[in-house]
């Protein structure tokens, strides 16, 4: 028999989600020639993979039922503990009802997707913004309203010109999505005063923000500033990390902290998502935090992913074109570079990966169009030999490109 | 100042995502003294604890950079394969490419409820089913239409009266949800011929079919039946199951087989809910399944949940009035006792829970009402001498119940 005609039995939002050009740019990397500053992965190299087996061997001793039979939804409650007190320590003062573990910040954005997302609601995001977000965002038929960036970040006046004029117009979002540290794509980190301008906003226009810091931990120079949640005074800031770069990403552990209300919510669609996330990844992680290893861990991160990002952008200084130019964050794992108007990144890929090096096009970030001459920069992964060589290849395809218009 | 208004912010989903009460009965069990027939946890003591141990010392050693990064979202590949493979010695022949790893059975139901249900569409369910599911179903907005069983599973004549009957009003079901095996909460078995059937209604009123098989290889009595999906010509049905039961519920992993179709649009969904399922995890399951621990691991899981399951059939018989029924599964985890209309097993639970005994009551499993003189007994986690003792007190509440009236 003829198979089936699956189409009519999806439902809207499944026609709705379609897959991201970015996996079928992923299948074209497999080649283990190519110089890859397109993925978003951590440097396996410095996983802390000895003390992962010490502590998995040790809660398997210790504590085999708990580790392998059903958990609560909300988490651990020793890993909840922890992860409260590593706020406290990072500017967030907290408790562990207000977090909940999630099986990743991808998780995250998930669960506060179906609980505050449909269609007709509307989304603020930075522009340009991490992809899966926006293909969740989309996904829920949000209409998502995208705010250009500059050096400090989503720009606030542009924010309140669209919040008035959305008001205008009888509108107004339900939620402001940024990540403040070091943000995916650009590396571009908020400012302290506009972390303040968004909460006086999210208060005037009464918007709930979700706040994704999965990067804050990576910083190479300046100082920390405070969470755009620590001021936060009534709850409308949910607070999403995760432990896939300060740890493993393989694990699939991560946290939200939010209104108690926030988080019971949360936790009810969690509980029809997966139950919990796996034990025995929560208690690698508790170990991790209570044991002390972080903080060693980020030592080893910071000098590597610092000393790669200096390599790239010395790379970059001697090998890319004058009319180019690119962030230069304090941290993070991503690079954004802008060429000039007449080379298109997405035209440019191809001839690229010919030359066995690859990055993600700008246009993959803009949710309603833009990015054409803007590229993606990831320096965690390749080695440092590889970033200044691949660095070179790239500024020669684009003189190229600029030679032959 | 004051705590937000949430309730306006959240999307119409979570509004009517509420807490099941199960959670709230859970929260009673929490005395140890209290011998508990509530829940459906595997027991562990049956947990191969060394196994796991043994090979996760093995996969971090030989492969810690593929254990702990990121991985692919339909699941490592040696999974997939071991696990059609395992499929194939259990009645479904099937390929990799068919096959997706999912963070336990229920991600893949709520994976397909995303991809299939929305307001407007209807699902047809045992009656009575999986209270989870039956969440799940709901807070998508579907109609529930449950079509009672008998002791051979769901009657297809009335399932079959049920859709001439919707056809009439111009209506049709988007999928049917079946637990074949040991379904939960009756322990009934769906007959060979049924499932035939429900192929051919499937085929005739357009439907797919969800097959959720949790519990197929915890058989202690009878043969195998093959799976719905063996009959099925044109990929309509989908076939979920997990290691929950045969390994261990806290390491979070399942699988789902279905028309390579439907798993790209599965895989786009997982990709937004949680990325991957953890690879330490798969990792387990894999070298779990090609080491041959399955085989060894359900000898000894199926003698100690027989065991229990013919102590619970003779307390009953010894302690249960003689006004009271209950089912005989060959298998699985629970029993469903029918006790007197005149009494309310609801109202009985408080009672019961003052003598330290719980089970779930009836109506829990009702997604339309009924129920209200019928429980759900699970037999796998208390010790064999605490069945008899839970149901001796048990029996002695109802008997006093009943000359109450």
């Amino acid at each position: 028999m003829a198979d089936l005609d699956f189409e009519r039995h999806y439902s809207d939002r499944a026609r709705r989600a379609v897959a991201s050009d970015i996996r079928e740019i992923l299948k074209m990397l497999d080649d283990p020639e190519l110089i890859s500053f397109a993925g978003g992965i951590p440097n396996p190299d410095a996983f802390p993979v000895a003390v992962i087996s010490d502590i998995t061997q040790k809660v398997l001793d210790r504590s085999p039922s708990e580790t392998l039979q059903y958990g609560v939804t909300e988490g651990l409650s020793p890993l909840r503990e922890a992860l409260s007190e590593h706020m406290g320590k990072h500017g967030l003062a907290t408790c562990p009802d207000e977090v909940m573990v999630t099986s990743g910040a991808t998780q995250t954005i998930d669960l506060c997707s179906q609980a505050f997302l449909q269609p007709g609601r509307r989304i603020v995001t930075e522009s340009p913004s991490f992809l899966a977000a926006l293909l969740a965002f989309k996904s829920h038929s949000a209409e998502i309203d995208d705010i250009r960036m500059d050096s400090n970040g989503i720009q606030t006046d542009l924010l309140s010109d669209r919040l008035k004029e959305l008001r205008r117009r009888g509108m107004s979002p339900t939620m402001l999505y940024v990540i403040p540290n070091f943000q995916n794509p650009t590396g571009v980190t908020l400012s302290e005063s506009r972390r303040k301008e968004l909460i006086g906003m999210a208060n005037e226009y009464d918007f709930l923000i979700l706040e994704d810091d999965p990067y804050g931990q990576l910083r190479y120079a300046g100082d920390a500033l405070p969470p755009v949640k620590s001021f936060d005074d009534v709850g409308r800031v949910i607070y999403a990390s995760s432990f896939s770069k300060i740890l493993s990403p393989g694990i699939r552990v991560g946290w939200v902290v939010a209104h108690k209300e926030i988080i019971r919510k949360l936790s009810i669609m969690k509980q029809t998502a997966d139950v919990h996330t796996g034990v025995l990844s929560q208690k690698i992680a508790n170990e991790y935090l209570r044991g002390g290893h972080l903080d060693t861990q980020l030592t080893i991160i910071r000098e590597m992913y610092g000393r790669k990002q200096r390599t790239m952008l010395t790379a970059l200084d001697q090998f890319f074109p004058e009319e180019t130019h690119w962030t230069h964050p304090q941290g993070g794992m991503f690079l954004w570079a802008t060429l000039p108007d007449s080379v298109d990144t997405l035209r440019l890929l191809p001839k690229a990966i010919e030359k066995k090096v690859a990055y993600m096009h700008g246009r993959l970030f803009y949710p309603n169009g833009g990015g054409e001459s803007e590229m993606r920069l990831n320096f965690t992964h390749a080695s440092d030999e590889m970033i200044t060589e691949g660095i070179r290849r790239l500024g020669g395809l684009i003189d190229a490109e600029l030679r032959s218009h």
